[in-house]
């Protein structure tokens, strides 16, 4: 009777309250209420919204569905980082280790690979023996003892967030900035933070892709954030492109590793360090930005960034020696050189376009239960604004047969456009956003 | 993937095409699309609508989703009536026979009483014996026998409306005219109709309380009866409060079997006259309203209409000694009659409640298993607008226990007001719609 009430009432454009949305999905969470009623309410709240004071009810239920971590007892600051998702997108892999092993806890909780965007999990599960499947318990002790874990949604943290996630999937649901936000601050809030750091990208390979929507997202998570006494602050970044070089599982986290000894390219470290240095001085152990990001280069630059990342695999069950040597990782069979076809401006390439031609490697999921094969994917070296000639490299195709191979390469002529012109593209880092408002990034 | 392509669209305020209805509709009936996904869907429906065209296809999708009936060897022709629903609406019992028996065949598919409605199915098994399952064939047999056939829906007749009706039950998306008038009309359109004649209510105890939404749910069903070659007309009729005087299973077929004989409340009669005539000026059989009304009259004075109720109740394995004598019907062992507790004007009796109550005393239903006792109910005499001094009788409750007894006079304290002035009650029937529109009902 409560589910038909709300449904009705949010139908209607009416509002529910704390003690009904706490109701809701605590009933929902222990499968009293059906997924198809949930179904219904969540369309009725993706298309009449939710004010703010519901999304934040709607938060603290989903977050009160399940277990609450608690670092109050941790000797070091506590801070995290989530991003929207992206093609390419392997920053969490660099940024935990990094920005642990600068005295600042990261208990990182990631998601699988779903759509066109990847997941930190599959990536770092493409390191033999890596367990991202610890308990809370033990996340919670490794990162006591060594500042940081890299784990999945465990079924105690907000089941009934789990549930819905997965419903709003099949029921076309995702793209609502109210569900959205509960969902992503309900996982975050429960793990006891002194701050997080939002990564909200923008352009044709992002979830919510024009900036206004983006910033409404960033402003309603801040506002999640500071109404439960965690600092939020989020940057938008660009994801018209993908981000760094690789595009696939074992090949970012190559690419992650070799960013940790200093050679990662430019744009992922740009990233990286912005984000970083938002952590740093939300941690506390920085002053201010310029001060927080020579802090992390210098951590890049005496490996300690790199040793961090070891202890935290080897901690996992994971083979450390990949941080060294990542011809460990599985290793695509058949590997191809693509060349320019004409002479131009690379104009674009496209990160849905990429990130559905890894599904189509068998590197990426169309549904859950999905395998993953970890070796296939893309290194495009090719970036928006490069002048090509005729046979010029502009990719290379990672993929597990010769077919893989051509579709591969059909991948790639649809997703990288050579022009006589380009558009510059995107900022990677655009706007910065906090409590107290919305202001241009400063690059470098 | 069809199924989340479309609830995106729909979502959106998109359109869904003629072949997108019918795989979907079929897919949902062979339980290849999840109950969620069509939740979704139809919150997206009632939210966004659906335009003449989308209705038309739907209605469509879910007369061919099962078998169509096809009356096209009758010798007679065959009319139906449907009504929106109500509180003491016992039309059909009367109407069938009635019609029936001036020679227009009615294979009249009836449904069962849930929330503050009852249902003709229910009120038919208080009839010892009386079957309302059979098989369409045997449906069909008994039509081209004795011209009437008192039925379920059958799982053969649109069982994708079977699931959706159900489902929009659970999920607050029942009130929409389009999904409302599909539903409806893809069952009278497997009926294979030579016409159909459509009761909708308006007033407090309404499904739709308000006259312009009547009159849209009118306007569809008429323009959806037209496209398929069968003519439509609405009445629209008062529900403001119950019909006749009975209200509870057994007691309204007692009602029926009196009215059948002549002895009928006079806006039980009204009604019943009104659409009746309808019914066989479609089938042909009264060149005007006002004949058909005389031979309606007729049928009942010579007991016509009588008899061929007793037919129709041995036909389906009654006992048709109830029409000579509704004493055989299950009896309350527990009568007590209410009285004023004031005078004044009896300025309401509201069906809600009334319907409300019969669920109270355990003659409805709030989930579709529930088990009905035949024997409860009120019988109603007080009228809005009339004049009522201290202890006259207004109504007498019928139940099966002392505590019923005293629900049952909770009911009618609540249902019955009684105040020092009294607005008129709406007219009995009030407007007729055809494919040329509205026009305001001739009332004798």
């Amino acid at each position: 009777m409560l589910a038909h009430r709300l449904i009705e009432r949010k139908r209607d454009g009416g509002r529910i309250e704390a003690g009904e949305w706490r109701a809701l999905m605590n009933a929902y969470a222990a499968s009293h209420i059906p997924d198809y009623q949930m179904a219904a309410l969540a369309m009725a709240i993706f298309i009449r919204g939710l004010d703010r004071e519901e999304t934040s009810a709607l938060t603290d239920a989903m977050l009160k569905s399940g277990a609450v971590l608690d670092f109050s007892g941790l000797a070091m600051p506590c801070v995290d980082k989530h991003s929207i998702g992206g093609v390419g997108d392997k920053v969490s892999l660099v940024l935990a280790p990094l920005v642990a092993s600068c005295g600042v806890a990261v208990p990182m909780m990631s998601g699988r690979g779903l759509g066109h965007t990847g997941g930190t999990l599959d990536k770092l599960e493409s390191i033999a023996g890596f367990r991202t499947d610890l308990s809370l318990a033990d996340a919670k002790a490794q990162v006591e003892r060594i500042g940081c874990a890299l784990i999945g949604q465990t079924g105690e943290i907000a089941p009934a967030d789990r549930k819905l996630y997965a419903l709003r999937d099949a029921t076309a649901t995702v793209e609502s900035i109210p569900l959205i936000s509960a969902s992503i601050m309900s996982k975050k809030l429960a793990e006891g933070l002194t701050g997080l750091v939002l990564d909200v990208k923008r352009g044709s390979g992002a979830f919510l892709p024009e900036l206004d929507r983006g910033l409404d997202l960033a402003r309603t998570m801040i506002e999640l954030g500071a109404d439960r006494g965690c600092p939020t602050v989020a940057l938008v970044t660009a994801m018209d492109r993908p981000l760094g070089r690789a595009c696939g599982n074992a090949l970012e986290v190559e690419e992650s590793m070799l960013a940790l000894k200093g050679d990662g390219p430019p744009d992922l470290m740009e990233v990286t360090y912005a984000l970083g240095a938002e952590m740093l001085v939300l941690g506390g152990v920085a002053a201010d930005i310029d001060s927080a990001r020579r802090e992390l280069e210098k951590a890049i630059g005496t490996g300690r960034a790199a040793e961090k990342m070891q202890e935290i695999i080897e901690a996992q069950g994971g083979n450390p020696g990949v941080v060294e040597d990542p011809a460990v990782l599985p290793q695509a069979s058949h590997v191809e050189l693509c060349t320019a076809p004409r002479r131009g401006f690379v104009a674009r390439v496209e990160p849905r376009a990429i990130g559905r031609g890894i599904i189509a490697l068998g590197g990426g999921r169309t549904k859950i239960e999905d395998v993953v094969d970890p070796s296939v994917g893309f290194v495009i070296t090719a970036k928006p604004g490069d002048w090509v000639e005729v046979g010029e490299p502009l990719a290379t195709v990672f993929a597990g047969d010769r077919a893989g191979v051509d579709a591969g390469r059909a991948t790639l002529r649809t997703a990288i456009v050579i022009a006589d012109e380009a558009d510059p593209p995107l900022p990677l880092v655009s706007h910065r956003v906090t409590q107290a408002g919305v202001e241009l990034y400063q690059q470098d």
